[in-house]
């Protein structure tokens, strides 16, 4: 058993939209044991689709189709897929009812265009969208199964989760391909591959990946076989292997990130947070609140991206600023004091950098951040150096001050 | 003059990796009138990726290939395209220098293993990048053309850049493809085709396309043809047409963002601005903050999270939040105004909501969040309701007040 993914839309094929789509269920297929054999990005051209469609049947089993399925007239996914199928489209009184539901509870009026959202074609199967007005479409040929979903991610994953998953498991051959990931920061892709050189001897290329990104290395492991359980087993093991390698560079497992880890660590040791940012300019406080349950240790920050509000809202002295800078391990120092004493929390977190493109000079370049968290016991700071562009820069500093943190949690 | 795009890696393939390199060049190569005729990714076998590297050299003229030129075992890319095109590896002490200068920078000692990344095919070109150590290659054999480049899209852009998109577009048929796009926000994607019935009367489907993101619609106008500035006349002309029908919830063109958008808008009016955030924790800031130059209007924020910081660091009444909530036009409103006195700004922007999972009532519902705006004349008030998971109602909510401060200016 096969699948074929096929992304729909002149935006996905010109690159104008990112397809994350595709990644998206081949990652969920994997799981549940049926790979991907084809990937294919096509236009807003029946012609187009109903050839792809074609091919697909042709190859694979299961051909699961994202994209076309809107309100306006570039979306012919549905029409397309009908004719194929010898299908007439028909109307269906309750999708109606939902998509006019999700105007009203938003309290705007249902545009007439969305009418077209509820014709059907006659014995396709329609799974339910909780998060939009499209509903998926399932079509069956024999052996063979088309299923149609929107494009918008958020209503694609709604519409898999809700029963598509479950019932594409139960037809999969259950050759099973399970990973687990190990994610590290502040190390580099050669320096980790520098300390895995006994674990990687003898191992077969395909096990291991490496996954480098501006804000660390994903390690990732896979492994196949009939018996998921035994594969996980063996991948708990491989991993510990790596762990004993690498040590407390590796932050987190799988979908874990590193504000769910800092905001568990501070949950079990009872303390609570606040953060001073300059130069993250409030990423650090974003990051840590995407987290459900962050209120319970995170009170809040002050992003003091003028000096002026260096000192006003945070204490830092103007002599501080004048001797040593607004980047400066005693700036630093002072911020992560102030918000800790200003705001009421057990640790302060500061950050304070060069973000650039402008503002760099030969002593303190465009990258330079330096970070200093206060606590009960003292204060630490420590200074780095990124490369790259502005938005890097910030994600890069973010992802080291809560490193820092983290790594601060775990000795005390 | 037809390009192919290959992008290597299992997880790629298996989804675990979104792939954003595919869009980026296929969305460069469009401009400069290449258009892309195949989209594949393959994993990390010698077998898959000289298949797919013959496949792809048989059907089109130029192969941009992306990924598996790293340090590590799995990185076989080059050694592949180099036994393909008959040449040998050979030792580049330029290449070798620039990797061990880009550690030195960081302070941190080369790795061994780094050393095999400056062994480079002979014959075939070496393409710097910038921005990683891993060069790209150009393989060339008559008139087909393989270009290997770095998966790390910061380094592939940075290559591609460099001389690569010149060199392209030399070799171009000339057929441009040319596209503009209309951003908006705050209205649906069926209201939007509702308002523009009478623009799309007579208009070629593959000319405008809805791209709704739960942020906005953006709105996209691709023409083609053989001069460029005619094609640009006429995206314009047909731009304004829309720009009529739909006024101001078009916030921008193109690539601008709301928070460019808001920054000029600040930056014309000589105002400054500092923000005040609950539930969407920072986002904001760090939007406002991704813009350079933003230090010259935007001073700061105070991220106020728990209910204490709203009273204490915003001057929030004990008494508002008993009688009316968090999450109230009155909390906003004291936000609003007391971020405006305290940090000493123009304008204050404030956001207070329920961004969920939990923490909802059947009053106060997930995704109720109420934004107001302080300003020398007053202070306004709005109420919103969004649907979605947590991170998506911040990214909405954070859009919304962006938007409400960008509506205000444009009219003071």
């Amino acid at each position: 058993m096969k699948a074929s993914i096929i992304t729909i839309g002149n935006e996905i094929l010109s690159g104008m939209t990112l397809d994350t789509n595709s990644s998206f269920l081949a990652r969920e297929l994997g799981t549940i044991g049926i790979p991907v054999a084809l990937k294919i990005s096509v236009g807003d051209r029946a012609d187009d689709i109903n050839k792809t469609f074609k091919q697909a049947l042709a190859q694979t089993d299961i051909i699961l189709c994202t994209g076309g399925l809107g309100p306006t007239s570039d979306d012919i996914t549905k029409k397309v897929a009908a004719k194929l199928f010898g299908l007439k489209l028909k109307f269906d009184k309750k999708i109606l009812d939902h998509i006019r539901s999700r105007f009203a509870k938003r309290g705007i009026e249902m545009p007439a265009c969305n009418r077209g959202q509820a014709m059907v074609p006659d014995k396709a199967e329609v799974l339910f969208n909780p998060e939009g007005t499209a509903p998926g479409l399932l079509f069956k040929k024999g052996k063979k199964i088309l299923i149609l979903m929107p494009g918008v991610p958020r209503e694609m994953k709604a519409i898999f989760a809700g029963s598509l998953k479950e019932r594409l498991e139960a037809l999969s051959c259950r050759m099973k391909i399970n990973m687990l990931t190990l994610r590290t920061t502040g190390i580099s892709e050669s320096a980790i591959a520098e300390k895995l050189i006994p674990f990687e001897k003898g191992l077969a290329k395909s096990i291991l990946a490496y996954l480098p990104t501006h804000i660390g290395v994903d390690l990732r492991l896979t492994l196949s076989g009939k018996n998921s359980g035994q594969i996980d087993a063996k991948l708990l093991e491989l991993s510990l292997k790596i762990k004993q390698l690498l040590g407390p560079v590796i932050y987190g497992q799988d979908e874990e990130t590193m504000e769910l880890i800092v905001g568990s660590l501070l949950k079990d040791k009872k303390l609570t947070l606040t953060t001073a940012e300059s130069c993250t300019g409030g990423l650090i406080a974003d990051r840590i609140t995407n987290v459900s349950g962050s209120s319970d240790y995170y009170l809040g920050s002050i992003i003091a991206y003028s000096n002026i509000l260096k000192e006003k809202m945070l204490g830092v002295k103007s002599q501080t600023l004048r001797l040593h800078g607004a980047v400066s391990k005693e700036t630093a120092i002072e911020m992560a004091k102030g918000v800790r004493g200003r705001l009421g929390s057990d640790l302060g977190l500061a950050i304070t950098g060069i973000a650039g493109p402008t503002g760099g000079t030969d002593k303190k370049p465009v990258g330079l951040v330096v970070m200093a968290l206060a606590g009960p016991k003292g204060t630490v700071a420590l200074e780095k150096r990124f490369l790259g562009q502005r938005r890097h820069i910030k994600e890069s500093s973010a992802q080291a001050a809560l490193n820092m943190l983290r790594l601060y949690l775990l000795k005390c």
